[in-house]
């Protein structure tokens, strides 16, 4: 019925916003057959779909350019990624881990942003380019590992709510320390307004994960028996979600920590099929969020040896410092489950990359600078998945797999 | 946290294509509001729903403007809605059918477009905008009315069946009137290109209603077996729904109907699990496609008596020829079958601003004339929910309503 196209003639002939299942085709199809091809050969899926992201995007084969609609697609997809997880976890039980995951998360800060800048100062890069690095390896993206977790069954995993509950702890801090430094390359900083956001911050999320589920316990049942219209329980469930992580950006942190709260809120509340609903939703876009990822990798940016240099040094710095920080802060609960809480903390990913984009804008991070980040970020996150693998690799499942979720 | 804030203060300053979650939560929330109250007065939720988007959207409250984000959401939405009713319905019945649908498409394409032609002749309007009245006259939004009778649980029904099938012939008669009305506007009619617009179309849609169900029966248990990757079905029904949805734009009919046929070649093959996945996206998008016929809604430009009067007079013409013509085309089955699928065919929807879009581009229709076929294409919407409600209200649901979907 249609002449033989090659793909690249159906993306130049096609404006990528306006033709939906093009672009939906490409990226989704894609991302699952790298993923097909990364389980034969024993790694894991998500490592593929980034790559996908790589390959499709404007470096390699120049399918796909990051669009204002695949943007909102990922974001969507990491916010039902971290809603699904929160959904899992008791929050009960992350309040009982909460001082390790204090811990964790303070140096798991502390050590990648002091190693970051050292390196960048040795490097004699520009002072306030150098801050912005280290600010940008302070970022832990816990959809990586959350998903990495949940595919393998171990969001039950003593070592894994501690990850969660520090990547949480993690967001607020790489708040305070994106604020301090926007600051310095402003070159004023307000302490009172740097008080109100860390208040601010730290309240809204304390304040929802304390009292969040009995709250959601109260209302959800109460609603479902009043309420009319069908799906009540869903529509709740995406209001509170939506809500949330609009309130978190509103209190500063990022709109996927409010996801992972409503989650946390609703894991007592929401039925059997509500769960699968939302879980149907995350399948369909979490490769937009992974995808997502490689799209936004330029290689040419690596033309130049001393970048390339740089950023491998950059990137084995920001390996190292997260499992020597965060495996310190978790020293107590022996040398296995410090490892694993390091690695799982280690991916960057898109939360890296936002810090060095507000760097660009500010005009404080060059385009080289910002490069060396976005390679730290990319390769941190491909890299934590095997090594997450690898480190639970003695764990039996603890709770249902990605797979059998709906079976548990 | 945050100070006290207006919605419309929080439009102003977030821009909306970077704020996601404010964006999911006005539309979601607004239009379950709406479908909330719309059920209590015992009126179609639908509707309201539809209502919410006129609210929201720049003529009332202003909070939404469309945008692409929110364009691709909704024609994901309605992807979703017609893959889902495709997977409840059976090929085999379909084709059964076929020659009552046929006859109900056909009189239902033309005596609309004659009768609003001549009613914009009658006008005095310039003749080619009245052709393309005529042809904006002649779509039919399959979308609303499948969720209706998804709602009420009324799929299996013999009308309803009927329905669906004639919708379906209708896209692809509409296709061809279009490419007729288009041509006349352009001034050159190509005999050759419209005979083989006309067999791609036709060809594409009969190939895949016919040997689509076969072909996945036999296909999806195959690949669950030999592939390693998670959500075997779920990613392979994706890939069916985006890639028959490209490929029907390429055949020249929408991508809403190669998703229709996507759901009807995969419904004998998935997993119970896998539809409440599709059901959870669909659940979420849906509402962002009937907000978004809403937002479309620009009442200023009502403000002239001569375009309101002109607009009521299409508009009732839209909904008596098409009660008249398909009902017609349906006699056999008698008068209530008949009236059942007259206004089961009577919503014109995001289909008729369609046909109006392509005349407003192409120069030949003015934006008085597009004004006439937005307010048509959206009262029939409103109107035809509750038409539908009453005229089917001896039927008891013959199949699982949608709130029971997964239990039946």
């Amino acid at each position: 019925m249609i002449a033989p196209l090659t793909p690249a003639m159906l993306f130049a002939a096609a404006p990528q916003a306006e033709n939906v299942p093009l672009a939906m085709l490409a990226v989704f199809g894609v991302a699952k057959v790298f993923a097909e091809i990364f389980e034969r050969l024993k790694q894991p899926g998500i490592v593929g779909e980034i790559l996908a992201g790589v390959l499709i995007g404007p470096s390699v084969l120049g399918w796909i350019h990051p669009n204002q609609v695949l943007t909102a697609l990922a974001e969507l997809g990491v916010m039902f990624l971290l809603f699904r997880v929160g959904l899992e976890v008791r929050a009960s039980e992350l309040m009982r881990i909460g001082r390790t995951a204090l811990l964790v998360a303070c140096l798991g800060v502390v050590i990648p942003f002091v190693l970051g800048w050292g390196i960048m100062h040795l490097w004699r890069e520009p002072r306030i380019e150098s801050i912005f690095v280290g600010a940008a390896m302070v970022a832990t993206s816990v959809g990586i590992t959350a998903q990495v977790l949940a595919s393998m069954g171990l969001l039950q995993h003593t070592a894994s709510r501690i990850i969660l509950a520090a990547a949480v702890i993690d967001d607020v801090l790489g708040l305070i320390v994106l604020a301090i430094v926007s600051s310095l390359a402003r070159g004023s900083l307000n302490v009172a307004e740097l008080a109100l956001t860390t208040v601010a911050a730290t309240a809204f999320t304390f304040v929802v994960a304390r009292w969040g589920t009995r709250a959601m316990s109260h209302v959800v049942p109460t609603l479902k028996l009043r309420l009319h219209a069908g799906e009540v329980q869903f529509n709740l469930a995406m209001i509170v979600l939506f809500g949330l992580g609009l309130l978190a950006m509103y209190a500063g942190v990022a709109a996927i920590i409010g996801a992972f709260l409503a989650g946390l809120a609703l894991s007592e509340s929401l039925e059997h099929r509500v769960r699968d609903f939302a879980h149907g939703v995350s399948e369909l876009l979490v490769p937009f969020f992974l995808a997502g990822i490689g799209l936004h990798v330029d290689l040419s940016a690596f033309s130049s040896g001393g970048t390339l240099l740089l950023s491998v040094v950059i990137f084995a710095a920001a390996v190292i410092s997260k499992i020597a920080g965060c495996g310190l802060g978790a020293a107590g609960l022996g040398w296995a489950d410090a490892l694993r809480i390091g690695v799982g903390m280690a991916p960057r990913g898109e939360v890296g990359m936002v810090v060095a984009q507000i760097g660009l804008s500010l005009g404080v991070v060059s385009n080289r600078a910002y490069a060396v980040v976005v390679f730290m970020a990319v390769a941190t996150t491909l890299i934590a998945p095997p090594l997450l693998k690898l480190s639970y690799r003695d764990v039996p499942p603890a709770g249902p797999r990605t797979e059998d979720y709906t079976l548990g």
